[in-house]
């Protein structure tokens, strides 16, 4: 840090994105990409875009936000587009969190909200996963704050129940609920059609991952529209022209062809089940995912010699190196050959480990 | 705002973009967009990535940092790409002002400055413009804080030279320069070469104005590396996947046709010495324009009903509504032909005030 910078930042830790190698192939399977490409309309209608840049996108984007709308059955005055579902995450803290207003999220989580936290000095508690892992939503209506949930969670994989997530917005109509549903599209059920009903229930998607669109930075939140209002006023207050024409553009079109991501997000569905089934012959403990990712350890291999052999051998994936879950690794799933190759190195290095 | 939005941003007045009107198909001269379409290298170049939007984009966009130290003769620890400039310009606000380093800046200045110290809850002292609206770079060196100098200043479209500049920024070695240069490609003097001198100054320039990406978002930093890590801290704190595949890959094609955009920006140049001799002839004063917009008024008709007036007739120009500039209108220059309709329309518009 130079000697400029303020005191306000100085002991500020950033978030860690997975790695993002350029220098060798592997088989990625370390930050929850997809391994399909987008849908054919998508790049069409970003090359058709890119002849355009000279102009301004329209701040309001509306035309990708009016997609959305209809997409999910909602009013556009109830969703606001972001430069990828941090950005949106970020407004989400700042407009409902300050020193009187902490933040609640699962110890367990993801790992950008005490990243937000501490920029914008917001006092957060973590509230325990069980023993197994699971968020037990009845463990945050005793504390004040406002409430982050990953439903799926990450790097869990495991879900809530629409229905749970009601009864915690129902029992605490005093404070702010904001439901990260980046994965929700690969089997868990998400609330977004419940934002009509509450003032104080806000979603979070991102088209990062079922939509194959993790390089294009395309995220919505979803919510009354005083809460997006809300949302809004930090937008105009920090990146009017946050969204892209080209990634608006390829919004739209993805939105148009969703049938080809609905059949994407079942092979890997079916790739999850097959994985998990492999593993666990192996030995390995893996959670009840409902997301594109596996989260699994074995008593026979250490979570962070797994993930190092694995690399030795061209395949990467993620381990956290923290309190609980460093003995666990987070596994994308991907194609199916993708998930025999996991699981072929995986028998070959344990049976090394064994010698 | 809803009932639940923090007190912190209970008060905060966001900026208000120029007009990005749908409904009617206008002469837009009111955003300082280019009137030419990027290069075409550009488009190609943002198409092809759009067919591996799967993939994350780099989060340190090592290709177009790259690419841009190479042009500008700086090292890549001395760049920092942004989602426009805008994101750059709130990361120089957190992280060189706070409540004991108040900003610096012009009375009359890019309008988003101030909103960045409210956001950022940064007291800010604004610096009075001479009687004819010129920045007097002695009057920052008595004041402590931080300095932030659009170079040339917008809305007048005055510039210093780059020796004023260092010579401010000599004075005062205790402190950060941040001089925004958005419009620096038409005519005036950039102080980017200097970034291997000071460890107090910092540049901010924009792919959006001289080479026609507004609709693609890509801002860069230069400084010197201990600045732009404390920038990429704040990066890798809100968004670090900030830039999208599709722009790094447009702006790495724009550079190598730098030679398409050094071509529009002389006839834009050209353009604008065309319109300010018109304009004289009709009785405006015009202030010496070093940007790709003129900065006019007339005593014949106030600011407010010539952009008015001006808007009936299908041009949109901006006015802003705020004191020492009411009196004024800003014109983007764009084509010949487009120049020629804005004084065709003003002379009957100007013989309408006559009548």
């Amino acid at each position: 840090m130079s000697r400029f910078f303020s005191e306000r930042y100085a002991s500020l830790t950033p978030y860690t994105p997975g790695e993002q190698p350029q220098e060798r192939k592997y088989i990625k399977l370390n930050t929850n990409e997809s391994p399909f490409p987008p849908s054919p309309g998508v790049a069409a209608a970003a090359a058709e875009e890119a002849g355009r840049l000279q102009l301004y996108s329209d701040p309001e984007s509306k035309a990708v936000t009016a997609a959305l709308a209809a997409h999910y059955g909602l009013k556009p005055d109830q969703i606001l587009v972001g430069n990828g579902s941090d950005e949106l995450l970020n407004f989400a803290f700042m407009s409902y969190c300050d020193e009187t207003h902490p933040a609640l999220f699962a110890d367990i989580t993801y790992g950008f909200y005490p990243v937000f936290c501490e920029l914008n000095r917001i006092p957060y508690i973590e509230i325990p996963l069980t023993d197994d892992l699971r968020i037990e939503t009845d463990a945050y209506i005793g504390w004040d704050g406002t409430v982050f949930i990953a439903n799926p969670n990450a790097p869990t994989g495991l879900a809530l129940s629409a229905a749970e997530i009601e009864a915690l917005v129902k029992a605490r109509p005093d404070r702010v609920h904001v439901i990260d549903e980046a994965y929700v599209d690969f089997g868990a059920e998400s609330v977004l059609p419940l934002v009509d009903r509450y003032d104080n229930l806000l979603v979070i998607q991102t088209f990062s991952k079922s939509r194959s669109m993790a390089g294009a930075r395309l995220g919505f939140a979803a919510g009354p529209a005083e809460l997006i209002r809300d949302l809004n006023t930090l937008k105009y207050s920090t990146n009017p022209y946050n969204v892209n024409r080209m990634t608006s553009a390829a919004g739209i079109a993805a939105l148009k062809e969703n049938d080809y991501y609905r059949r994407n997000a079942k092979i890997i569905m079916e790739n999850r089940s097959w994985t998990v089934t492999e593993l666990r012959k192996l030995g390995f403990a893996v959670t009840d995912s409902f997301s594109n990712f596996l989260f699994a350890r074995s008593d026979r291999i250490s979570g962070g010699d797994y993930y190092r052999r694995l690399k030795e051998r061209g395949i990467l994936v993620r381990h956290f190196d923290k309190p609980r879950i460093d003995d666990y690794v987070r596994i994308t799933v991907g194609t199916r050959d993708q998930m025999e190759a996991l699981i072929r190195e995986t028998k070959t290095l344990l049976g090394e480990c064994a010698q």
